[in-house]
């Protein structure tokens, strides 16, 4: 089986790309198995197809390179020794005057600009497309550990269920939530910060959990994930808070039909565009369209969003091994939301869905 | 009292800047009360003195926008209309051809291509100094807040400890600790994820929690910080299981003598350097020089690691208001390790330790 540095090789190849440079981030994990965080001092992974990788990194995290087989370009804690670093990274791999892929939303200007001055007549061309194809598709071994963490996230959120009573807050309800994904076995670092959104707060699809109390007549939105061994799971479930109202009752109905055929649309040789079509004109139908303001879903993986992308402009072939949420929504400003999500993963039949926590309205509270 | 725009207005005039702009942030937060995550779609806060700031944003986030007195350029869920969305925004505030600061550490080459194809003949320098000077000297109810966010965590710390057995995983007691740190009123959006650290483990300060279980005679390092209103804490305390070899007792006492001399040389008009020369000199007396390989601190506010740095390069003098942590470590590479870690304000009258948990060495497990 080849490295997956010689899969990236053969990528830049097809690309016209003489090299590449990651930041901290998935790609960089996926690689190498190295894990950094984003922080004040720049770490950077140059790769050239045909060398030994090289990484600019500081002097204090060099233990996690035991066993790596990589060049190394330590610097000191005084940033004036950092441009060296980087110059002399940059020399033993030849980068000035090379094609220098990067990828613009992982990359700092921190990082980039100690790169540039470091390669003055490089060009750095975007190669999103050539990294993320090293992780479109997920192999069995991916897929398993995506459904282990779609399984503690279940379980978490079925131990939170009972917890959650009328006049708690949403910062409560998340902060239970969050302590029993820890109980169930989910990584410490979790992909996102539980959505926990409840009555007007609800129509808001972004929301951040307040400390708005939980009313009789709330839809109540949960939206999480857990991680598990660097992989995770995003999904989001509606909930009514006592009796809710008719109409609320209904949209949560038209989301359910719209989730259930956005997980029937997938199937290898689909369109991206044909799965967002499916939960749109379930949407329109009912005549909620306008209140659907956001794409159907996002690719799944190590992060919570990455490619392929369930919008209607994407005409993107859905292949084996594919991962994405499907996670129509109905948003009433003012009033109130609903949204229910999966996690999907090409199969050769079809889709196959991770997740299989009841999807119709349960009453809470 | 002038508002924060007015402040960054004065500063940018000062830095001969005509705007900045600002991604999602702590900068961007302080300023606005804004929250957004980073992620596919770019946000952009733009600002020039005397003008309304303007933002580009995903439609489906302008719920945020409710109150704000701002200027919005929405786009679409479609990329081919989101450049059109930055055209707008720069050509309403006049950007082009002008000096327009970034902030390197925070800022991606996915919103900074945006902004640059939008503005070709602007120049982008770096503002990273005038966009710190905001946040540098914290006022009254800022360390109101990091007090908070001190004790959260010295209280979940303190619950965890009596959890901690010989035989648990360095995992598990992470996992048990961001229990108690939402338990203790923790915001679940947490600064880092805690490093648990024991035996050779330790000797790395930046490692992650592994499934190597706690043995008696391990050092046990344990760093972790709670977030309360957007105010964070970051401290640090070493444990010893069970009973420990003689030398690791020593560096306990040595880094604890340097963590108190530390804490004692921050007051106004001392250099940053002076902090860390403190924390060092008792290191290098004791024999340890080599085997502390990092920094005596960082700043600490809204950010984990912010201005100022204390390190033995930086002249910087201390104000009334900056907060910093002071965190010796003794670092036995392959055998052990040792770090002591408080969060400091300083006073009129010198350096207040905002963290009052017992730090000599205790026995655990």
């Amino acid at each position: 089986m080849p490295s997956r540095f010689d899969t990236l090789a053969a990528s830049l190849r097809n690309s016209n790309l003489d090299a590449v440079i990651l930041n901290p981030g998935p790609t960089l994990t996926h690689l190498s198995g190295l894990h950094f965080h984003l922080m004040e001092r720049p770490v950077v992974l140059l790769f050239a197809p045909g060398q030994k990788p090289a990484i600019v990194l500081p002097e204090l995290e060099m233990q996690k390179m035991v066993g790596q087989d990589m060049q190394t370009f330590p610097y000191s804690e005084n940033p004036a020794d950092w441009d060296a670093a980087f110059r002399a990274a940059i020399a033993s791999l030849g980068l000035d005057g090379k094609r220098v892929g990067v990828e613009p939303r992982q990359l700092r200007l921190l990082e980039f600009n100690y790169v540039r001055n470091a390669a003055p007549a490089a060009d750095f061309p975007d190669a999103s497309s050539s990294l993320a194809e090293l992780r479109l598709r997920k192999d069995p071994l991916e897929v398993q550990r995506m459904k282990r963490a779609v399984e503690i996230a279940q379980n978490a959120l079925e131990s939170t269920i009972p917890l959650i009573k009328v006049g708690m807050t949403e910062r409560e309800v998340s902060s239970e939530l969050v302590v029993q994904l820890l109980r169930h076995g989910s990584e410490p670092e979790m992909p996102f910060s539980p959505i926990v959104s409840a009555g007007l707060n609800a129509a808001n699809p972004h929301a951040s959990p307040t400390d708005r109390k939980l009313q009789r007549g709330d839809m109540l939105v949960v939206d999480w994930g857990a991680a598990h061994d660097g992989y995770i799971s995003d999904l989001t479930r509606t909930f009514a808070v006592g009796d809710v109202d008719e109409e609320y009752a209904k949209i949560h109905k038209v989301v359910q039909e719209a989730n259930a055929a956005g997980r029937a649309a997938g199937k290898p040789g689909a369109t991206c565009a044909s799965v967002d079509k499916a939960t749109r004109d379930v949407i329109e139908k009912a005549g909620y369209g306008n209140f659907f303001t956001h794409r159907t879903g996002h690719g799944i993986g190590m992060e919570g969003h990455e490619e392929p992308y369930m919008r209607g402009d994407n005409m993107q072939l859905l292949e084996v091994g594919m991962a994405y949420t499907v996670e129509p929504g109905i948003y009433l400003p003012g009033r109130n939301g609903v949204r229910i999500e999966d996690n999907m993963v090409i199969t050769e039949n079809g889709a196959e869905s991770l997740s299989d926590m009841p999807r119709e309205m349960r009453v809470v509270g």
